[in-house]
């Protein structure tokens, strides 16, 4: 098995690249050597062009290489930030028959890539952690389930409400409430969303799942979930309620069933969420 | 002359009302009773529920009372913050013909009222000061220029470039972004988007940017101008751009022409655009 690491926004060091690759060595160690995974850390991931994990033309391109790559079984984005949705307009009309049979993992930024993909209909995309969770406190167990989910699809891995058999998606709520109203506005259509964020003040969050849910594309959403909402800044004024007080009355507003609390966010707790149910 | 101030947004306090009153009083001193201004608070302004100026109903029904009133002549936003999104689908639908004979000025949060009137086809939009930016060093000045454009329309208070009669409209770059995809993005065919922020980083920005240029809805804009970027948080990594330079970037991979800066943003300089032109 093969495992291609990129990184559509910002960039990684070599560091980081060794210690996740020690975790997976010993998390394998056990299997023959055809049954360990190769775990491959594009160059790109460690170009470095402003903000960004080298240009746009080249994070697209590294995307590209290895989405169309047939021995390539797996693609895992290296981290979030900023930047994958300017890789959109390039992405987009570039995939070939090797992209749609391989399975992708990633969740923040990355989550725009995974919106492109689930309206270009490749079927095996999941919202879990991504190699630079190893940096959270617990972050091996992070990696570990990546890889575990990148391997060997346990379904022990699942976050625990998606295994009724509805589907369901998962995205960074501030990531997807910009892809909407853009080509790349994912299909929700009868899917559970969850939804999970960090750093962004209650109104924020608010004025977010304000738009998700009031957007003409995705009225057919079929509930809500709502994940971990970490390092909430301070709201002036006092907001009043608590996030998942927040969720409900957007949800109530909306006319979308709120289903609950999502076993997912920024944190080493973060399970994964398969949008190929 | 009667001027109708309400506060979809945040709230303010008397104490506030009253200052800019006594401005509003000199300023017009000089003129017969019949031609001063009556300028009104509705009691809405001062209602206070967690974030807000009042419950979202309370708040749609004292902007609703004031559009639909043919006695006021004019409607005046108190403020920004955030909270006016949350009252769009209470006032859609709502607005009655006197609505379309009198004229609005606000920006900020309040954008989202005006893009809701703007494609509504009310016709005497502007995007200028508000009672709040009393508060703002040099403030008086950004009042009397609001109630000079309520009371007299003088031209000469007009942001310079928009008197080359070309179609225009101006919104908070954020606020915008997230009308995008919702039944009240607004349509912009065939005008020149102004844009001005304040308080977001350079990656929110390039974002929201992105968002507003990529928007399906959005493909009709003829040009673009950046206003102030005011206050904007360190960009961890560095961005290496400027916020011109960013704007031209997106402006480019959109195809959208970049004609220049506004003379808009957060602070007393901020001239009126007019969306009637």
């Amino acid at each position: 098995m093969r495992i291609a690491v990129v990184s559509p926004s910002n960039r990684i060091d070599q560091k980081l690249a060794d210690r996740v690759k020690t975790v997976a060595a010993a998390q394998f160690a056990g299997r023959s050597a055809a049954q360990q995974p190769d775990l491959e850390f594009l160059p790109q991931c460690f170009l470095s062009s402003c903000h960004f994990a080298g240009p746009d033309a080249a994070r697209a391109a590294a995307f590209l290489e290895v989405a169309n790559d047939p021995t390539f079984d797996a693609v895992w984005f290296a981290r979030g930030g900023y930047g994958a949705s300017r890789l959109l307009s390039l992405i987009d009309g570039n995939l070939t028959q090797a992209a749609h049979e391989k399975k992708y993992l990633g969740y923040s930024d990355a989550g725009n890539i995974l919106a492109l993909l689930l309206n270009a209909n490749v079927r095996n995309l999941a919202h879990g952690p991504m190699p630079t969770d190893i940096n959270r406190e617990g972050g091996e167990v992070a990696i570990r389930r990546a890889l575990a989910w990148l391997v060997d699809e346990d379904p022990e891995l699942l976050e625990p409400s998606t295994t009724d058999g509805l589907p369901v998606a998962a995205f960074n709520l501030t990531v997807l409430s910009h892809l909407v109203g853009t080509p790349w506005e994912p299909d929700l259509t009868g899917r559970i969303l969850m939804v999970e964020d960090i750093d962004e003040h209650m109104y924020r969050m608010d004025r977010a799942l304000w738009q998700v849910l009031s957007a003409r594309g995705m009225a057919g959403i079929i509930g809500l979930r709502l994940g971990r909402c970490a390092e909430i800044p301070d709201n002036d004024p006092e907001y009043g309620l608590s996030e998942e007080e927040m969720a409900q009355h957007r949800c109530a507003a909306a006319g979308v069933p709120y289903l609950g609390r999502a076993d997912i966010g920024h944190d080493a707790m973060n399970k994964i969420v398969s949008f190929n149910i």
